[in-house]
């Protein structure tokens, strides 16, 4: 039972500046549907840390890596990652995963 | 746009002893059948690191606080957590997360 070896996942990590929480909240929700719009986008979950209320975790799953490529290139991926500049402590941690089941 | 503030999400890394990782991967592909057929499993995910081949991670979803507790009160996850103690680093990290969107 192995899950396609094309398909990508991906769990990245904001960590908001203390008192941009909302902010930096404010600005990561609209991503959920605009992501989900995209080609070859499968899964696209916002969350907060339950015990690190600062820390965003979105956990991705796209059909393969040009669409993930394509997402990271688009004039929008990179307006928000400009926007969060100033609302995170540091670059997002991004971990890319295989999906084994 | 905000999600079931009752749901539980859940991320957990099992980092496998050098030379251990297929015998983890052995250990671990076989829970994801079992913890999908129980009560308030919605999501269970299991996935390799694509850069850190000895380091597995699952993402998890559970209907509300009481299936993961069940979950984990579990016999078979008893048996489970003692088995990987013999092939893991350490004890799996586990990160709790509120769904947002």
């Amino acid at each position: 039972m192995t899950a396609d070896a094309e398909v990508v996942g991906l769990i990245a990590v904001c960590k908001a500046r203390a008192g941009l929480e909302e902010a930096t909240r404010d600005v990561l929700l609209p991503t959920v549907p605009w992501a989900l719009a995209k080609p070859g986008c499968v899964r696209y979950v916002l969350h907060v840390d339950r015990n690190k209320p600062a820390e965003f975790v979105f956990y991705e799953i796209w059909a393969d890596q040009a669409a993930l490529d394509a997402h990271w290139a688009s004039p929008e991926f990179k307006t928000l990652v400009a926007r969060l500049d100033g609302l995170l402590v540091e670059r997002a941690t991004v971990t890319l995963l295989q999906t084994i089941a």
